[in-house]
């Protein structure tokens, strides 16, 4: 299995710097809490699942350094501040803190570490399972004499998560069953996820092309896209999806053409306690992520460019909100999901 | 008035180097139909009314080396050839050579140069007669106590233009007016002609914002845009419009959000031998154009970064097609006209 994170037996634990994709692949040793934070807070991990399992594997290293529930708590507190706004990182610190507090000292670090790695398996298994459910209800779109074209929006594929992805994770599902696939990935402005997306394809073998982003709708128009697939951030109670900004867009152009849209996420997506998209505050994030472009030099270095005049101002919306009524279902690891109240309360009760 | 050609009395003609745009402002002596052949086919001038003006001065400074009919025609030939899919370039140089055909040699540069001054006139009056039938249009939808808030896609100003630009005409007509205005620019992936406005803008005076492609339907959910408008390189009979790729995410938008469309442009863009947007051929670029993205290395040169993996497929459609119900009305040098068969032959019925 492709994966952004790899260990073995305690303490070893190794991801892939995500600052130096598409270009360079460089694994970074996080060989403590510091080092797990700094890969967090740089954003060489990425991704809410994968911010989570670091999370833990850092907790596990606060606590083989200083194991007493003084320390614990601080090192919760720091954990979880390296990346504010990722809801799974406070939940992966905390399931792990939970399970050591009642525990003597000295198994505190050998059994967070124990933990962590559940948390990343079950991440990839829940992935799979996400991808299963996913290829079964996409392989009856595809049409004969040519693969089926699917369409996805910035990265929720292996790079993101502890294995398998989301979005990506029916695409990769279906690869591995052998029907033909082919992937139109955004560009993803302003940060290029589409980048990562091609390169996590390219590197397990599935076909793909890249487009801008404008470029989407044409393709959907001249018959182009089977199925729009992309990840989510947050599910509201009413099936609104908040997903990296342009899904929008996009789903308005499949509605527009007929073409069914799909959102792939893991249950712990969905938030009951969010009423509807108009309840989710869109993160507007630095305007150098449109001023400049991260790119690589021409048989050089990766550097940066700038791309929007001087004085010129820039806004820069992270998010975007995707009304359920332009969702086809969600394909979650319990199943398909309908991006409905009842259907979101009914998965969600599940949960429980 | 701003403009990207200037003349003076025969022979000097000046263009503002768009290849150095937005980064460096950089005229270029025009002195010689090769001179002029270069600037097209290279891209320092750019939009089809320039093209087309600058192509005439082409043909007069061919004449001013070569006045006989034999020169003529491969004067036209080699012009033409210099951007073939321009139609505003055959149409004026055949405009200029229709004029001299039937004078004597000794006359024929002169004449010729005065009809390319006439071509570069006309075009910036009826842009400004543009401007002014949008801004009476769009002043009503200007809410009280904040600017009329315009979302524009790609570069229809007076960059592209002899003078006003088509899209920007009624943006730079209600500034003039005094009315506050403030203009969302997307960034126009893979191109970037959103940075040529955001510059334009600026040397203008005008408020405006850049925004990545993927922003423009957020926004709108969130009430910030008041209307849309941009240009068209071609108006079908039916009213479909096709246009730089990535205008028909913004009119999807546009319409599931109660925000008015508006396509500006002059009736010469009107093309009654286009049955619909189905029988125009979208073209396809260079890869490259998305594969790198040009930009200035901080306190730099002018260079370019590849943003996509080695070994990705990639796809450039120049353009879509906007279907003729999103679009609310065209913005024309005749008035306001309906984006419907009756619409469009009756504002074409008047030009001959």
């Amino acid at each position: 299995m492709l994966r952004p994170i790899r260990w073995s037996d305690p303490w070893r634990c190794e991801v892939l710097d995500q600052t130096r994709l598409p270009f360079e692949e460089v694994w970074v040793r996080l060989d403590s809490a510091v080092a797990c934070r700094a890969a967090i807070s740089r954003m060489q991990v990425r991704g809410a699942p994968l911010i989570g399992a670091v999370g833990a594997f850092g907790l596990a290293f606060a606590l083989r350094e200083k194991p007493d529930d003084a320390a614990l708590a601080e090192s919760i507190r720091r954990m979880v501040s390296s990346r504010p706004t990722a809801v799974n990182l406070a939940w992966a610190v905390e399931r792990v803190a939970r399970l050591v507090r009642g525990r003597p000292m000295a198994e505190r670090a050998t059994a967070a570490w124990a933990e962590a790695v559940c948390i990343a398996e079950e991440d990839a298994r829940g992935n799979a399972t996400i991808g299963e459910h996913g290829a079964a209800l996409l392989t009856p779109l595809k049409q004969p004499e040519r693969p089926l074209r699917i369409l996805t929006h910035c990265n929720a594929g292996w790079l993101a998560t502890a294995g398998h992805g989301t979005a990506l994770a029916p695409v990769y599902a279906l690869h591995a069953a052998g029907v033909p696939v082919h992937v139109w990935v955004d560009e993803t402005r302003p940060r290029n996820q589409g980048a990562l997306t091609a390169w996590e394809l390219g590197r397990a073998g599935v076909p793909h092309t890249v487009i801008a982003d404008n470029a989407g709708g044409v393709l959907m128009m001249c018959g182009e896209v089977d199925v729009v697939i992309v990840g989510a951030d947050r599910v509201a109670a009413n099936g609104d999806v908040a997903n990296k900004v342009g899904t929008y867009l996009k789903a308005l152009a499949a509605r527009a053409n007929g073409i069914p849209c799909y959102v792939a996420c893991p249950i712990s997506t969905l938030d009951p306690s969010t009423r509807d998209g108009g309840a989710i505050v869109i993160e507007e994030r630095h305007a150098d992520e449109v001023t400049y472009v991260v790119g690589q030099a021409d048989g050089g270095p990766v550097t940066r460019v700038r791309v929007v005049p001087e004085g010129s101002a820039v806004l820069n919306p992270a998010f975007d909100i995707t009304p359920a009524d332009l969702v086809t279902a969600l394909i979650t690891e319990r199943g398909i999901v309908a991006a409905t109240p009842a259907g979101i309360a009914a998965a969600v009760g599940g949960r429980r």
